[in-house]
């Protein structure tokens, strides 16, 4: 497993042992350096917004003190949804590596897909947007299945 | 003008006076009162996922209590890029009421047009997604191209 992934992985366990959200996790690295880090805080936080990928862009720009995240890489454990993508250009992200897809998100009750069926647009992204370690990713389903009385959202 | 729009207006100027980010304001209304405020903060919080709707989101997301803003209505004196239209979705926000429109942003040097390009399927939210008071909206850029030396994200 790509050793970046690996580092997103721990950061979306550390989500669903606490019960923190969705089982995402993502890391940011520029230069070979881990300069960013989140998981889906949108339970602890009652907010729509804290996905992972969000987190880590947050972490990323108040580690680097800047909003321009050119130079960075993103691995996330999810595929980001058009809210995250969105954000990751607008953060001039280099380049985005994901697990688990949007259609994956569905079979646990989340509606990425479903948004990204209104929305679209991802087959332009194919250079920007990479699906590695699916496999692995897709164990943390498998870790949030067991936590019960889940808050979805 | 609609009472609400004006309150996003003067969330707007907030930011434009205090060189905080774009020129943008948000509200978010819920049972006829205003139950979050928010403006671009991009520059002022170097982080680019603080455009005023999603700024909007966490203050009503606080206020409230909750994930979950269903029964809530958006007002934003500019059209919501992906980002942020995603983040109302996610959000479960009944509407949002927008001034400016994407195409307006491009004009004072913001990307959202490029991204919506890109991602599109706006025209399927034709009944989601409502421009009310764009003239209006529109005279937040001149108090914006007043300012010199601005940051641009």
């Amino acid at each position: 497993m790509h050793k970046y992934m690996k580092e997103a992985i721990k950061e979306a366990l550390e989500g669903i042992n606490n019960g923190y959200g969705g089982p995402f996790g993502a890391i940011i690295v520029k230069g070979g350096k881990i300069v960013g880090r989140g998981h889906n805080q949108v339970v602890l936080n009652n907010d729509a917004t804290c996905h992972s990928e969000i987190q880590a862009i947050r972490s990323a720009s108040k580690n680097l003190n800047t909003f321009n995240l050119s130079g960075c890489t993103l691995y996330a454990t999810g595929e980001p949804c058009h809210m995250c993508l969105c954000a990751c250009l607008w953060a001039n992200i280099d380049k985005v590596y994901y697990g688990c897809t949007i259609e994956d998100n569905e079979k646990i009750g989340f509606r990425d897909n479903k948004f990204n069926s209104l929305l679209g647009g991802r087959d332009k992204l194919k250079d920007y947007l990479v699906c590695i370690d699916r496999d692995e990713c897709l164990k943390l389903f498998d870790e949030y299945n067991k936590i019960k009385n889940k808050t979805i959202y």
